[in-house]
């Protein structure tokens, strides 16, 4: 309890800028738990690197080597608020850099039945592992854990893989992955060159549904505001309207931007669809029930009005909102999307601990002509 | 619960001969669903290969050797039916030939809370994993993922490690298995030579127990089917029976068979006697109570009346049924039984994956004279 | 039920000389179940070698080669017991040297609930796994099961990781291991040299709290009674001392020793301070309810009267007998002592696979000069 108050008045009490310093300290390790760490240069790095080690990966050498990188690393995955799709892609993470890792799921089995602190937990793990994954039901639990472990005598790493209803920056990450490997020339050769200019320019996303209450559309769309030219458009019912805190981002950042309040309005302009469900198990009195989603969903009869190059995206799991028929097009970009945050997560992993050189070294020595 | 409607109808649908081609379709991976995908010649390379790994595994170096195997595959084991024994020997095969794992083994965790469709968690499965190994409630659900599986733009295999009350395809592989290796000739050479005849037959080998609800005996009378000339012996209360489509496939093959309802009726013609424990948890009103199941169990005293060369073998758990004392006699084979599994679990993986053949010639070059 | 009656019996039956004996046996694998097991050159050496992993793993080129060291050997953590330190203590040493493991921490999803006794359970673990490390409620658990592995044909190793109230042999380890690394002198060499002298004669070591009921300080007392010349102070409510059988071991010793109700007396005559929580999980009638618990507690205010090369260590998990505030100074060795646990332990199973030669060999030709 102590220390939930704790966590949401450092939050409250220090501006982003500030935060994201703390995050970033030169002498410190870097924490990866704010989506507003990412900058358009970080982002490209991580994208060409997850590139790299995703065409590494198809050889049995070449996936061998990479499991050579992070073996005398250890990793920690606390993830105390259930999710498979996150756990399991960062399993796979560490799995691909060769980086064994135990993990700590349920807190019944801790020591916290004992009478143990949060802070004295995890100040455990610290002395087990050399970086924390943690995912945890406390808005800025995170960052609290990263200037804890700034203070003791062998600061390691944090991971923020979902922290309460505000930050999931590893989402962020793999949705604009996922976007720029569809809008990138196919005819660009792979890495660097594929992704340093501004692909975004000129081409209109939409993001359907309930954007109220999920974060991935909150941290995409900040992200998109480093890209001058792209356009925006919220497509949801009234009552689930994108926050303000993001709109005034957007508007800061002078995006196009609109609202409309059906999905098959203008459906053809769209470069990439970006669906949610309806986040249901927030409702306060069961206020969903009342939402035709109907208009905030994509059919199989929707296809024939499609731009041959759409994306069509979602964070998963779905429900009706997104009809299994398109599952075979070449539009639906959402089982890669999956695929493209273990990649992402690697890159990350990689990232944090300095191998991203030797990546792209061993890269340009073998995969490029 | 409409995709168990979809899977067993689909299970209805088709007869067994095209359920095995599109399981074993040569641009497909290959599943391992169902027992009769595997004839004597596929059954007798897995049990040479399971011996040539077996006794690489025994220096250091071949362990090490066979870690580099399969070390850039990974591998999910979909466990969501309680397993113990199973599940950790499927751990161990990974282990030996290198494979990274993860697991999902409690629905609860998952993203189905949130309403997801298992179809979708199993294709979230196959973007982070090179194979998966499901053991599931539903009678033909591995195989409806099978073909899903094949559907989707990156097929990878799926290997059934028990699917309801059907089908348990590495059980039978392990215990005929157990079966080779008790009846082959210790003076001749390990390896292909020692298997490559029908040792079984003029083998009397008696099953003995609950035969209706076990799936064991089922799956391991079907194999033993290809060997012409065994003798099966059922050993059953008249009201545990073995089923009559495995009766009708016995017949069908003309392999000699007969009934008894008392285990000590020529205990000594047996070269081989499966045991099997009540599956009392199948009962619909506390029928097993009635039953004397001493008659279908093997005490201490029993042992004078064995031939020298028997097999006693059992699925585990045992309760009662099989005496702790019997142990120590060197016509135990069931804890050699269990860990033939993982030897034999081991060599379909790397089957599979096609390092067989790298596998022979290791052996070849190190392990004959 | 009757597992635990055999356990139990066979403890009382046999004296210690005897108990240890039969897990010592040359003939046998080295199973570590009791504390009694190690002598002072046993410790010595554990400490060296534990000494040694830590410096070659400090590099990326030393981690991988411990990672060679056993990675042919495969872990079965049986943890039925709540534990999460413990548990990823040892998860972690098995990474350190390359050992994959699997876990049970969970009856219930285990055969046992098909009514398999647990004596088979573990003999299924001894066909998969090359040693099991265990946790388990029962008192003489452990031994019991080594006693059973013995007569198998594949005795395999056993680890005791805290059975019932009695054992925690690794604990004691890691304990001595922490005082060791604080009372040795900072300019001696390291590795060898450093330990094959008594530093312990002429310390003060102080037990306070709980030590009625708390297995640890019982367990490193036994240990420190090897050491002639270090004075032993217990500092306990009357109704929390430490127990006869204890008391009566550090007699035959001719341990100095003497008792105090208050840590504050004489705080500043102390070379080492054990703390303990209040294990009130223990109680019968709420008794602890009516201890003045801030008399075996330290504060932050108490720093001042500390010497200088004072070592506090705890057990942990802590509740307010230890101030967070103190974990800053110098003398604070708990957060170390829980990572001297990870090295103590994995410098244990090097030694119990033999590997602790090579280690040595690695050590001095590429890390002393």
């Amino acid at each position: 309890m102590v220390t939930m108050e704790i966590a949401r008045q450092q939050v409250a009490q220090s501006d982003t800028a500030q935060r994201v310093a703390a995050l970033n300290h030169n002498d410190r390790p870097f924490h990866a738990v704010l989506a507003q760490q990412f900058d358009r240069a970080n982002v490209e790095q991580i994208c060409q690197l997850a590139d790299m080690i995703r065409s590494i990966a198809e050889s049995r050498q070449g996936s061998q080597y990479l499991r050579t990188l992070l073996s005398h690393r250890r990793a920690m995955l606390y993830f105390i608020q259930p999710s498979t799709r996150t756990f399991l892609s960062f399993t796979a993470a560490c799995q691909i850099v060769g980086t064994p890792y135990s993990e700590v799921r349920d807190r019944s089995t801790s020591s916290e039945v004992k009478g143990e602190s949060e802070d004295d937990t995890i100040r455990t793990f610290s002395q087990y592992f050399d970086f924390i994954i943690m995912r945890h039901p406390v808005e800025g639990f995170a960052e609290h854990v990263a200037r804890m472990l700034n203070s003791m005598h062998r600061p390691i790493p944090v991971i923020n893989a979902g922290s309460g209803k505000d930050q999931h920056p590893t989402q962020a990450l793999l949705d604009i992955y996922t976007l720029y490997r569809a809008f990138a020339d196919p005819a660009a050769p792979r890495g660097e060159p594929r992704y340093t200019k501004n692909i975004f320019a000129g081409k209109t996303i939409a993001f359907v549904g309930d954007l109220k209450r999920g974060r991935t559309v909150r941290s995409l769309t900040y992200l998109l505001c480093r890209y001058p030219g792209v356009r925006l458009v919220f497509v949801s019912p009234p009552e689930l309207r994108i926050g303000d805190d993001i709109l005034d981002h957007v508007q800061r950042h002078n995006i196009e931007h609109e609202f409309q309040d059906d999905v098959r309005a203008n459906i053809g302009d769209y470069d990439a669809i970006y669906m949610t469900r309806l986040q249901d198990e927030h409702d306060v009195a069961g206020e969903s029930k009342k939402i035709d989603y109907y208009r905030y969903s994509l059919t199989y009869e929707m296809a024939r009005d499609f731009k041959p190059g759409l994306a069509i995206m979602h964070p998963l799991p779905r429900r009706h909102e997104l009809d299994e028929r398109l599952d075979a097009l070449p539009q639906a970009k959402y089982w890669g999307q999956v695929q493209n945050g273990m990649w992402a997560r690697a890159a990350l992993i990689a990232t944090i601990f300095n191998v991203d050189g030797p990546i792209r070294d061993h890269y340009q020595a073998y995969y490029t002509f």
